[in-house]
């Protein structure tokens, strides 16, 4: 600190020596990463009592905060980028995301309006359209098309957007104008992402009047369930306005059957959003590009970089094939924020893209990762995953006491040990307190069942095959108890 | 990259030594960001044209990166971080905030959850606790009260948490199950922000139900008026239910009259929501306390850090009176993440408490700058800030061509030159065209006010005085021509 001339600013003599331990402090980290417990073992409220229950009256050095991460906060973090993690979602970070992201914290600039800094905007739907491209999407989310892509926080915020738009485009702008009737109703299947139910009740559009399809025995809705509910909906008297399909659905991957629900979508002029967050960056490889067929009838589309495309989060593509509707749907202009730019007609502004207004320069972050591993290496990577995934598939389909319960499309095996409920519960729970790996659960059919994700950035073929070791010998000592 | 072992991520080796070059890149931008044209020059698309159309099949150096930064989207920043900017808000950064978020980047883990990285929750409310302590809040905003605080991306964001959360109390909870009504009423001022709006719009509610509240000579909100249009729309059957007041107006940094408004929503029952996104980080110091007098009715607040307090986007902190009615509002529990912490309702599961799911560990931010500055050294720097605006309005006071057409309490100054509104915006025009600071507008009574704000990190008194000879010498050129 340079306290001492009484500006109290770090100098960029300290920033250096500093930026550089955390640096280190960060690579570190990562070369031993796979000796801490996957999963943190503190009790509620055991981080907090370490620390200082009042804010320092002077100034501390950043070596001292430090060690309090050392010693205080790493006992209570839950260890995302371990090789060893298999629950949720990867979350997989990478260096190149990194630097990125530190890059777009060093210049902090706000890109709200692409007048408040034009290379923020440009860039970002520069990158959108590479995205584009690489995962071979429909053109006319391109922005030189009608619609075009924004970086959200995540798929919750992406669905969101998705459901107002479509309440605008099926209201004439009337909700927004006048508030909701109670009549709308939207649809996902029972497998779509809790953030649906989330976005209806925000919107105004009310729970009771989300209808959750039922699946079929691959867990993917029907489309002859969806469409004779939207009959029994309109004979009702409601309006239905939106669809949410899911590519690679939270619980068990199901992909749902995008053209049979698309042609629904057009026949009754329903918005068509596509949530893909974690299956979607699996198209970066051609052989894998059958997950999005059917995409052209989507009105909207989003996948995650930041669950499987080694960017760190957040990092959402949310993509609209209409942009004007979103845009209508969400901008307001007040007078502090008019410009010649704006009024031009020539430039993007997404903050009439998102909830927010305020926006950082996000996509630094996927930009660096492209560059970084190009389309070579990220297919490389997407490539290994999978096939990870599916020999560990096999390992379980060859011990007869497993069972798989749901296909397995790419990267994410949810099976059971044919002992019941409670004996899977013990034995996530005895896998997980061992702090080797960390899986976690869902319940497919009413029953319980372990999920396995394999995307990690730095998971080998042998923390998949010690996994599985490890899996097998707790199971048979939980067998003998 | 280690391409060559087929794997192609970067080495830790790699990570340090790119790691170090952004690091110093940063440094370097610090120490010579005074010599850019502070607002970008660019047109439309000049960015784009310069960067490569398609996405690279092959991986690429980080240097290479890095000059392409330099040379293809430097020109097309505006430097917010520049001591020269003076416009819309000062979104100061700072060393220890970007090293913060620096770390939370590297350690990556997913904060939904308190059990996916406890420490990433259990940080986040003590530091939400200690800046209830540093600002002197109610205590209810306490997590150890009824209330809590927690950190939202923006103030839009706060902003439309406060009207869900106020929508389901006074609709006890019947708008989450069946949809909006049309009949609930909000009010913010003709001054509030404009995410009021955009909230309302939301959350179903409608912007035709939003009634903006006249405001006195000092642009604050006239709490009569309030009450008047209370009265009125009972009388014709609707439901009043929210308002926003506003300390530190966009436009014009007006106070609203918190008590009066507040014994106004008790009175009628009405969610008091307090938007101080800029100005609250003054109450630092206890002279500046008085923007919250009255802050006891509030049901909810929120301030961004982001904004005034050296702490890079985003970090905006919300805090409620009653929690229980913002998790009840925003949450839902899928199967998926269900676990024993949460169901002890021992822990905080910061997820229902924002419109996204996943959150990264954004308290290390604000938690690095509180610790490095020190309350000694945020207090400083806030005065500082205030000083040298009331200094500039000094400056502008003496010289007879210009006026003070807002009251200034605090680091923003509202002025214009008394030759009309055309020639104010050329003023502005031709001031931000010459690069050497920028400033932005705005509206007041139906003039064209130029708008001055002053607190970025590195601007000092000298920086502010050269800006006020510009402005000065740029009129005189003006009046000439």
């Amino acid at each position: 600190m340079a306290s001492s001339d009484k500006n109290y600013h770090m100098t960029p003599e300290e920033f250096r020596q500093f930026g550089r331990a955390v640096i280190d402090w960060i690579a570190d980290y990562y070369e031993k990463v796979e000796s801490y417990p996957v999963l943190s073992q503190v009790k509620p409220g055991d981080v907090r009592k370490t620390l200082p229950e009042n804010p320092p009256e002077k100034g501390e050095s950043v070596d001292k905060m430090l060690k309090d991460v050392e010693q205080f906060l790493m006992p209570g973090i839950t260890h995302w980028q371990s090789p060893n993690f298999f629950a949720y979602f990867p979350a997989n970070a990478s260096g190149p995301a990194i630097l990125g992201d530190l890059l777009s914290s060093g210049l902090a600039v706000q890109g709200m309006i692409w007048a408040t800094s034009p290379a923020c905007t440009e860039l970002e739907t520069l990158v959108l359209d590479w995205l584009v491209e690489m995962l071979d999407l429909p053109r006319k989310f391109k922005s030189d098309s009608t619609g075009g892509g924004v970086i959200q926080d995540t798929a919750s915020s992406a669905s969101l957007c998705a459901v107002l738009a479509a309440r605008e485009r099926t209201s004439n702008f009337q909700v927004n104008a006048k508030g909701g009737n109670g009549k709308l109703v939207a649809y996902t299947s029972t497998q779509g992402h809790s953030s649906i139910e989330k976005a209806v009740k925000i919107a105004g559009i009310g729970k009771d009047n989300l209808r959750l399809i039922e699946v079929d025995e691959k867990f993917a809705l029907q489309p002859a369930a969806l469409e004779a509910r939207i009959k029994e909906d309109l004979k009702n008297g409601l309006t239905p306005f939106f669809v949410c399909a899911t590519v690679g659905t939270t619980s068990s991957h199901a992909l749902d059957p995008l053209k049979e629900i698309g042609e629904i979508c057009q026949r009754y002029q329903l918005w068509l959003h596509v949530d893909a967050a974690m299956a979607g960056t699996a198209a970066l490889c051609p052989e894998f590009r059958f997950i999005h067929q059917g995409l052209e009838y989507a009105d909207s589309y989003c996948f995650n970089p930041h669950k499987w495309m080694f960017t760190n989060f957040d990092c959402d593509c949310f993509y609209v094939a209409d942009r004007n509707i979103l845009i209508k749907t969400l901008s307001v202009l007040p007078e502090y924020l008019k410009n010649k730019a704006t009024e031009s007609g020539a430039v993007i502004d997404y903050r009439d893209w998102h909830i927010p207004m305020g926006r950082r320069f996000r996509s630094l972050k996927p930009w660096f990762v492209i560059r970084h591993y190009g389309i070579e290496g990220l297919q490389y990577l997407i490539r290994k995953h999978v096939q990870m995934a599916q020999n560990f598939k096999q390992w379980v389909e060859a011990d007869p006491r497993f069972e798989i319960v749901a296909p397995v499309p790419l990267n994410l095996i949810c099976f059971r040990h044919k002992g019941g409920d409670k004996f899977n519960e013990k034995l996530l729970e005895k896998l997980n307190n061992s702090g080797e790996l960390y899986l976690s659960h869902t319940k497919l059919n009413d029953q319980y069942v372990i999920r396995m994700c394999i995307a990690q950035t730095h998971t080998e073929e042998r923390h998949v095959r010690t996994a599985w070791q490890k899996i097998q010998q707790t199971a048979t000592a939980l067998e003998n108890e």
